[in-house]
């Protein structure tokens, strides 16, 4: 407990990643200063990521450094922005050196991989929990939201799903995964990639996006309902491990949460847009789950049709 | 507990405050979309306030949405900005309608007054915290920050000092405040009031300023470093109650934290708009408290000086 608040930020939380629009005054100050240049916009998001709800409590500094870059990326990722600045505020039990020397480190890793740079924040002595707040920017009028899905618009997601709900419940000991599935599984849950590289394409193509962290089913629920539009997803198309179809094990993708991953819709018109994006971009494959209609909402499993009006994905305070 | 993440977000954090700067697209997608107008950059701060930390665990939830949006003002305050948009990260126990209808109330009541309008934000089950990021505007480059104090310049500060580390002491009965003069140091406490009013005069003849959230003689040090300058202060000088005075209890306007007051430098030459500013604002007196020099940082206490170098504001982890 050598450090105070001010020689602790100065040695974990100074030179923190490298924006590509250089903050006019940088962290230091009672605020930071920034510039939005001349016909951008500024994409503003903030998460909180609590242990023991957001993350088992056992989770590395690492992982959790990590973790609450990822998923305030992934929001941006969802708008078609590009990651600009963050700000953290964090709530430590202690002044751990070795906890804060893992967690400045990996925090430095992802900034700079994704050119976001760190402006400012606070630390205080409490439960641990990190909230960050990020900005990123995009072209005047080029964000995409969740209001613009129309009937006959092609339902897509990015990566896999599923995997990162798998993990958790191996990690929780509900289920006991083969140890190569196991290793995919924890990898998606604790090291998300946020979808970045779509930013481009969803401004150029897809009506509307959104970023599923509660899980497909009650993420879509939010484009349709602000759409106001229904929509049919198809079970078989559901981009899973091969062990979540042998063991039918389709909730995890359907309401597992956490995948990161980004759902969008697509005017019918840009599909070669699809097939050209999965040849330049194979580690980030879209597919397509299912199409917007006029109202509805179902499941189409097997021969079976299930509503999904009533199905819940995972919500906070249920 | 019969309401979701979703319809709580609905119920109590929709419609708070109204920029004068609107949002292009307000909260309920994955982030905001914010406009900064031309010519005028953003200011950007985030704070944190943890229940039994910075506030006693019995406070009233109208006085934990007044203060935490109150400290993120008073930021801006220090950096001359005009507040425009904030976003709140809540993590709560549970769901007690009760306190969110009241902590509700008053966030709206005070992004009200401050024209401050709420764009985004989370809520999640944990212990009691309230983190808020927010973003103020400037005109381009006439922000004021902690490095431009000269030696000559007079150091002022806004309003008392003292008063709430008064009323955090008498709450936590170390000290027993006379009747009348609680009131006022629990108000001091509970409703700091954010500077905001000094913008126009900050920017226009400040060398520089910063906000007192950790004591006098802490965060003076911080103008006093980054200036690469001293400071004489003289105790006799200070605006605090009489009873500090008559219990020669200097130590909480010194040292107290939580005053939330402007601590300014500014050049003799402007000297005449203070007493201008005095007179227009009855409320909101500046005093002069002592003096930058080349180097040294000293109060001056009756007739001894003391070195004030090592001493120590309040600071988390210590």
């Amino acid at each position: 407990m050598s450090l105070n608040e001010f020689s602790l930020i100065k040695r974990y939380f100074t030179d923190i990643g490298k924006s590509r629009f250089a903050p006019i005054l940088p962290q230091g100050d009672d605020a930071a200063i920034v510039e939005v240049p001349a016909g951008m916009q500024a994409v503003m998001s903030i998460d909180t990521l609590i242990s023991g709800v957001h993350f088992p409590v056992n989770t590395s500094a690492a992982d959790i450094a990590y973790k609450s870059l990822a998923v305030n990326l992934s929001d941006l990722a969802a708008m078609a922005a590009t990651p600009a600045w963050f700000l953290v505020s964090l709530s430590l039990p202690d002044n751990d050196e070795a906890w804060l020397d893992e967690f400045s480190s990996s925090l430095k890793k992802i900034a700079r991989t994704f050119q976001l740079e760190l402006i400012g924040g606070d630390t205080c002595q409490g439960p641990l929990s990190i909230t960050i707040q990020i900005t990123g920017l995009v072209s005047k009028d080029r964000y995409v939201t969740r209001s613009g899905a129309r009937p006959g618009d092609k339902i897509l997601v990015s990566g896999m799903l599923g995997s990162a709900a798998l993990g958790l419940a191996h990690s929780q000991k509900r289920i006991k995964l083969p140890e190569s599935i196991a290793g995919i599984c924890l990898g998606a849950l604790n090291r998300p990639l946020p979808r970045l590289e779509l930013a481009e394409f969803l401004s150029s193509y897809a009506s509307a996006a959104i970023d599923l962290s509660d899980g497909l089913v009650g993420d879509l629920a939010h484009i349709l309902k602000l759409s106001n539009v229904g929509a049919k997803v198809n079970q078989a198309s559901l981009p899973v491990l091969a062990w979540i179809k042998e063991n039918k094990a389709y909730q995890y993708a359907l309401s597992g949460g956490d995948d990161y991953e980004i759902c969008l819709s697509l005017p019918r018109e840009h599909w070669a847009r699809v097939v050209q994006w999965n040849q330049q971009y194979p580690d980030c494959q879209l597919s397509e789950i299912g199409e917007i209609c006029e109202s509805g909402y179902t499941l189409i499993q097997d021969k079976q049709t299930i509503d999904l009006d009533d199905w819940q994905g995972y919500q906070h305070f249920d």
